[in-house]
């Protein structure tokens, strides 16, 4: 064995081995932890790493829930970070994993972030997108077909005879906002006479639901759509305790109101929430078995899976059929 | 400096920083990353490991989400480990968060938990124990007053009249669970003829809630309670899923409800919740500014913050007030 000062001054003598060989018998005499070194030694944790953008979403719960079943069959835990909607956040959560040599990372991604997941390739760590259909091909990715679930949900109320449909629309950053609105448009596109008022919320929560709910309660009843779609089910609940519990208004007979994801809630709601539903849990296991199929063999091509949403009917457009 | 066999044989000699200088040396050329060096030397990551019971129940993300806001002022990121109700995988996590070197650790227990955290606490990593009052006066703890909170929600159904009252339970393996009905049985016991009769739900879900309700509509009407406080709201939206949407049972006259956590969704559901309202961002915020002193001066003598709940009264307890 060299002396240290070989190692500084010859670094392509050192085999991660011996490195790791110093570092856990210092750590038996209790100097420095060894699991660190246990992670250089291994090459990597048995850790994947989860970032949703909205941990207080229900839907990325129940993909967060898929994935922990699959992960944890497989001896790997799954650690989860919140980004918030915010690229910030987002990269500290990706500097965080690529540090601990995760096995691998699931990323429902809110800016562009291609290049960082090369990087991660680059390290050997492999991600895959969830619930982000594919347009960035060189990352395997899981995901519901949004652009078909607006159109479901616009092409549902015009059925029911509204013409005068609003878009409660999160953040355009959010692809599956912006996929979201191009089905609405499209079904829009095939109805003469209807039209697509686009309302900005500030974020997709039950608070900014709300609060665009009172927006709506300020305007007369003959300016108000008589059709709302709304980019997830929590922003369509704060509409609905908006309109029902401060307004009165009533649901559907004056506005027909349509959530997206089908979280476990759209269906206790004050009036049962028509809602356009996603396989989350599925799309969270789906996405663990690409992942630990590329971690095994990283020459496998990337994989895009897409699933179809789903349209419940509830009382909140149908009236009283539950 | 020594050979790497005087290192072996004399690890006292050895500091972390000589052992990093190595590391990071190795990686400027590619061999090895320095992530895990980086945080050998730094002592611990810029990360504080959050362990939940139930990532889907909107109260631990309340509380997360309060725990990342003070976090990320601090410039740490906030990982998160869903238990899931298991002594396993709660487990798992905090091998994982002491493999990882994070700043500190914040968990709502499931197990017995001392020891392990003992044992972080050696290794220079802190930990709070978040929703759970300090019997383990150990480690500091931020927590509600779950024998309040229990006893508040059965005073308010014995004072609508109710003397029937059934306790909707999770495992009691979980501390809350326990001192809620504890609660519940000192408000009875204060109330002569009243009785209280425990109701066990295989889990903290809406679900599992679900089930129970079904199995109380298979009873005869003079057999149901007249009251139901539930361990969680998410035990109660599915209650009422039940009851009012296939028993058409009408709340509250024939049956009063009452939740606990006074989530988001508790004014939203189809007979708006009577819940037992935690501060939950609050406990998060608390439990992080706790840890960040700790992390700061380990000789800092625990401390035990413990928040009262307050009755958040709706329709489901008083018909139509809302």
């Amino acid at each position: 064995m060299g002396t240290v000062s070989n190692v500084l001054n010859h670094p392509e003598k050192v085999l991660p081995d011996t490195v790791s060989k110093v570092l856990a018998s210092i750590d038996s005499l209790g100097f420095i932890r060894n699991d660190a070194a246990r992670q250089l030694r291994a090459g990597r944790s048995k850790t994947i790493g989860l970032v949703v953008l909205d941990v207080s979403n229900p839907f990325f719960t129940a993909v967060a829930r898929g994935a922990e079943d699959k992960a944890n069959a497989a001896g790997l835990s799954v650690l989860l970070g919140n980004s918030d909607d915010d690229v910030t956040r987002e990269s500290a959560y990706l500097d965080l994993f690529e540090e601990q040599r995760v096995h691998g990372v699931l990323v429902s991604p809110f800016g562009e972030i291609g290049p960082r997941l090369e990087d991660l390739r680059r390290r050997g760590i492999p991600a895959v997108l969830v619930d982000r259909s594919g347009d960035d091909s060189r990352f395997s990715s899981v995901s519901v077909d949004d652009v078909a679930g607006g159109r479901l949900a616009v092409e549902h109320l015009l059925a029911q005879g509204r013409t005068r449909i609003a878009f409660l629309a999160g953040s355009s950053d959010i692809r599956q906002v912006r996929e979201r609105l191009q089905g609405a448009r499209d079904a829009i596109a095939t109805h003469p006479g209807s039209t697509l008022e686009v309302i900005d919320v500030e974020a997709l929560t039950v608070i900014a639901g709300r609060i665009a709910g009172e927006q709506l309660l300020a305007r007369s009843a003959a300016e108000r759509p008589d059709g709302i779609f709304c980019s997830n089910d929590l922003v369509a609940v704060g509409v609905l305790q908006a309109l029902v519990m401060l307004g009165n208004v009533r649901i559907p007979e004056e506005i027909a109101l349509v959530g997206y994801d089908d979280i476990d809630f759209a269906s206790a709601t004050v009036v049962p929430l028509t809602s356009i539903r996603q396989p989350a849990q599925l799309i969270g296991q789906t996405a663990i078995e690409i992942l630990l199929e590329e971690a095994d063999d990283p020459s496998l091509e990337p994989r895009h899976v897409v699933f179809q949403p789903e349209l419940v009917v509830r009382h909140s457009t149908a009236g009283n059929q539950r």
